[in-house]
């Protein structure tokens, strides 16, 4: 399976178009997987449309990824043929930083994300860095787990990171693509869980999938109300918030870890972190260790993305779809 | 000795004048301690300055106090007679609230500041709760230790509890009152250590107690050059910072953590956290278990305050000093 056809971009924003490559031998540390499902990550539409100035064009996108492995290199011990694995924004790293030695792969400088200078998941075959497939759980649907792959990682990573535990009280603030799963998570992590979204009608599936209160932040005042209580918040949206409410949203020893970028600088008065020990952090992807553990958790956990299925060949719509904020929450296509 | 003799402002940026109050009955978990030493911190200045809105005229100001113990409570078991102690920021905590509990004390709710409510060190005895009386080590110098109440522990406690350790890069932003301790305490945790300063004339001070680099902050593009090279950054200045070019500077992981309130909004693009997973954080004093260790460390690593002495009496010029910014590196008064 050395041709590989797939979806790919020919200019910024165009529609993606048939498209096929030659992936040459079967590398001695890679496999090859067959692709049965892929997700569509809003990280694809700002690929497509090279919102970042990282797209080289023609690319296929794609970096959710589940499929069953047909080759393996030479030098691969721990994947086989037939086995099912996602693989998720990274595809390789350089293996002897100090940041792959100590399982932070994906804070490697040399890392390769999936479907910037490769191709992607749009297709019917793939190859990576064996390191980067990761074995999924039998008791979870290919469709299902494709989004925790990009989007579920980026949630569960900071919860694990953080040090949630049971006695914790967990803010996830957008209630959309990522905070769905994060929903799911925190609570899997025993957290006392509020979810915090613009559109109150999310209330009810907030809460059936963890939320144990619920903060529509567009009442006034919403905010002033919950100063002091919550160890940890999870920022998903990808607009700018009032930082300082959430702040002082914080307990003491509090942190507001952003996973979605926002587009304006982020104000917060200094004196308001010293006073309670508070800190306000960031967070990317995640390494292939927290990948391995999140796919045990959501297996245990019964965690799964909320998808809207499309086939491969309409690929387009479900872009579409995704870069109107209109697919609750998960878009995958299926091969 | 209920009559406890001592300084205090009766206005807002009023002179110190002489005062006495009376101390009542020593309390069950209490100790009563005769002043040897106390610092004069900047906090004092704002204090009598009123420029926090805390403050309750007239008052003793003083919270950087070493003396020795003339009595205790009937419920203390802990201190003894003729001991010498160390009493800093904090005189009382609830004793029963979770972070009591925790050894998170500075973290009370209802924490008591030494000098903000009662009565504090510019005189010749104090009453705090015994649990905030820390032994100082013999090898320390009462005036050398009494900055380390306050100052010091407030840049311990964050190498501390960031888990600084012998192969993080450490730099400390702000080489006066704070940051000279800082250098000596990053040392000590046996980290590469590097001095920020807008003094040019600072950098063989700042080598001598533990800088291994010096960084002028006046340099064109200094910030720049050092992007990606901090574990952990500690900003002792409370003036505004570049801090977009800090987070910059440090390495996947890193903190910056402030313990000096810079007057405007910190501003920080949230993409800048995400991709390297840093965080930007503050720290207040700390706890008396931090106090306990950080007073061990420096007796084990010979970390001191550099001090300018002034007799009690002549506590006035010694603030008016303190408030020019003239004391290389902290003023302590002495009875």
């Amino acid at each position: 399976m050395n041709e590989i056809h797939g979806l790919a971009v020919h200019a910024a924003g165009a529609q993606l178009l048939s498209y096929k490559y030659d992936a040459g031998e079967v590398q001695a540390n890679e496999v090859e997987v067959r692709i049965s499902h892929c997700g569509v990550c809003h990280s694809d539409v700002h690929l497509i449309d090279n919102d970042w100035g990282l797209s080289k064009y023609p690319f296929i996108p794609g970096h959710e990824i589940v499929g069953t492995v047909t080759a393996v290199g030479s030098g691969v011990t721990d994947r086989t043929v037939g086995e099912r694995v996602g693989i998720g924004w990274q595809a390789d790293s350089c293996g002897i930083c100090e940041w792959c030695r100590q399982g932070d792969e994906h804070l490697c400088a040399k890392s390769q994300p999936t479907c910037v200078g490769r191709n992607g998941g749009y297709a019917d075959a793939i190859r990576v860095n064996a390191k980067f497939a990761i074995p999924v759980p039998k008791v979870l649907e290919s469709e299902n787990v494709a989004p925790l792959l990009c989007g579920g990682i980026t949630v569960y990573s900071p919860l694990r990171n953080y040090g949630v535990r049971p006695s914790s009280r967990v803010g996830v603030i957008g209630i959309g693509g990522l905070g769905h799963m994060g929903l799911q998570f925190a609570k899997a992590f025993g957290a006392e869980v509020t979810a915090f979204s613009t559109s109150k009608d999310k209330e009810e599936e907030a809460k059936s999938l963890g939320a144990h209160h619920f903060v529509n932040t567009r009442d006034t005042g919403a905010l002033k109300k919950i100063a002091g209580s919550f160890d940890f918040l999870l920022s998903t949206v990808s607009a700018d918030q009032d930082w300082q409410a959430y702040v002082n949203a914080l307990r003491p020893k509090g942190t507001i870890c952003i996973v979605g970028a926002a587009p304006s600088p982020i104000q917060i008065q200094a004196f308001s972190l010293i006073a309670g020990q508070k800190a306000i952090s960031g967070s990317p992807t995640g390494s292939p260790r927290d990948l391995h553990e999140m796919l045990d958790v959501a297996a245990r956990h019964n965690v799964r993305a909320i998808t809207e299925r499309f086939a491969m060949a309409k690929a387009n719509d479900a872009v579409a779809k995704v870069k109107k904020n209109q697919v609750r929450y998960r878009a995958v296509l299926a091969n």
